[in-house]
């Protein structure tokens, strides 16, 4: 760090960029019929997968550069699910890399920094997904958590499902709305610059580049999490493409694929899941290339 | 139930409407510091202080017609906080009055699966809060998990905080993005009526009035829980005049105030917190009027 530069998280994404010559995030998003372990409670299994995957991942030098668990899927295991969740976390944050909760978290304000309080206080997270509806100041509690830290917060703005163009895509006054949330999100970093981030989508080129382009064009940086490749259908090499025309940092974005990396065991009918994942992981890295 | 009939939230709304003769929603916000209970773990004081309230509202005639704990405060004490907030679902159970668990949950259609399993098996809500930015296939995996049943979801419409108009009052093709949303709360209803309501803040008349009577003229059943009295500065005499004008049945709304009740003893200079919040909750009743 540089004398009297105030920290934040594009810092740590490039630190983890560096280290895992990479920028695949590995979303971590248990489905214990899909688990191979057969013995244990379900806390000890889903610890288990995640500690042999991110192991694996170590030994074979394919380590992701940020680990996304998303909390539904720990939630849905009540109380046992959430203490996996606790350990999931550490052992990611062993690792060094970025760990995002990928909580879609947003209330009123004082709601919002109640939730602030549990995502970087108690789960410890450096970065948490944040849903943007309810405007300024649902999400500005979160922000200030982050001033001066290495932490960060990703706003939705345009996802990666089909009912994305539900409401994200409706034109109003010659934008669509997912492009008001852009701007919104420029405006927002200035609170914390290169803290506020953006959920954007793999699955539709188009308006991931117009996303993209605002936020070179703010000159500010704005990280990305491009969750819909693999699984959901979106091109790793195409979002790459996109993000080098419009002369984005790589470094401070993050690709992520959660079933494709966990669950890749059964598409490559093998038993070792672990090494499935790396295998992937792998791929992904490759088709991404260079930095 | 009437034989052959579906069950449906609409059915509990009103059971409880007519049990406690009132539609106030008690917001169970804990904030440890306002909690004026000396000994004991986090767990034991917010237990204790949710259990002495709804005792004195008991033994005073003025249960409320419903509890809705937010997620973000139990969340934000970790696992203490979350095995309180078990215990709050519990004893609001006990009662027989609608548990709507204010969570603003919404995700990927898988993930929100999850989440709806987490909602209504773990917690065992009788209703989830839910945000639309994601669109329809974000919101649909809860609202099967109603079908047949007593459960609903609450899906934020227009919300009661200052930042509501960032985003829900742009305007697209001669409608405000809430109005659009209405629309699809009406449509998305189809698939279990009576059990697919909305969130309309008090603190904007307008809005609800536009929100009220979009929902009326679709000639469905949708019940509405409405933030936003009290402490944020909403009329509760204002609200029930617009419901009535627009022929809204009132049984199946619910107007909530949180802190204005939890913390009444503050403002009434008392050492009875429980007794203090069995006044709010009678004035409010009082000001709501006849059913």
């Amino acid at each position: 760090m540089e004398w009297g530069k105030k920290m934040n998280y594009v810092d740590l994404l490039i630190r983890g960029s560096d280290k895992t010559n990479s920028i695949v995030c590995m979303g971590a998003d248990p489905v214990l019929e899909r688990i191979p372990i057969e013995h244990g409670s379900t806390e000890a299994k889903i610890t288990r997968f995640y500690e042999q995957i991110i192991e694996a991942c170590k030994s074979e030098g394919a380590l992701p550069a940020a680990v996304k668990p998303n909390y539904a899927f720990y939630a849905q295991y009540g109380f046992e699910g959430l203490d996996a969740l606790k350990k999931v976390c550490k052992l990611v944050k062993k690792e060094g890399i970025p760990l995002i909760l990928d909580a879609k978290r947003g209330d009123i304000g004082k709601t919002s920094k109640a939730y602030a309080k549990e995502v970087f206080d108690f789960w410890e997270a450096d970065c948490v997904t944040i849903a943007p509806y309810m405007g300024t100041d649902s999400v500005m509690p979160f922000i200030e958590e982050t001033i001066g830290k290495e932490r960060g917060v990703y706003i939705l703005n345009r996802t990666s499902n089909p009912g994305a163009s539900d409401f994200q895509d409706i034109e109003a006054g010659g934008k669509k709305n997912f492009e008001w949330v852009s701007d919104s999100i420029v405006k927002w970093a200035d609170t914390a610059l290169g803290n506020v981030g953006a959920v954007v989508g793999a699955t539709s080129m188009q308006e991931l580049e117009a996303v993209v382009r605002a936020f070179v064009e703010s000159g500010k940086q704005v990280p990305l999490l491009i969750p819909g490749v693999g699984a959901q259908g979106g091109s790793a090499a195409e979002v790459i493409a996109a993000l080098k025309k419009a002369g984005y940092n790589l470094k401070i974005a993050r690709i992520n694929s959660s079933s494709g990396i966990n669950y890749a065991y059964e598409k490559q009918g093998t038993d070792d899941f672990a090494g499935a994942a790396v295998k992937v992981i792998k791929e992904l890295n490759k088709e991404i290339g260079g930095l």
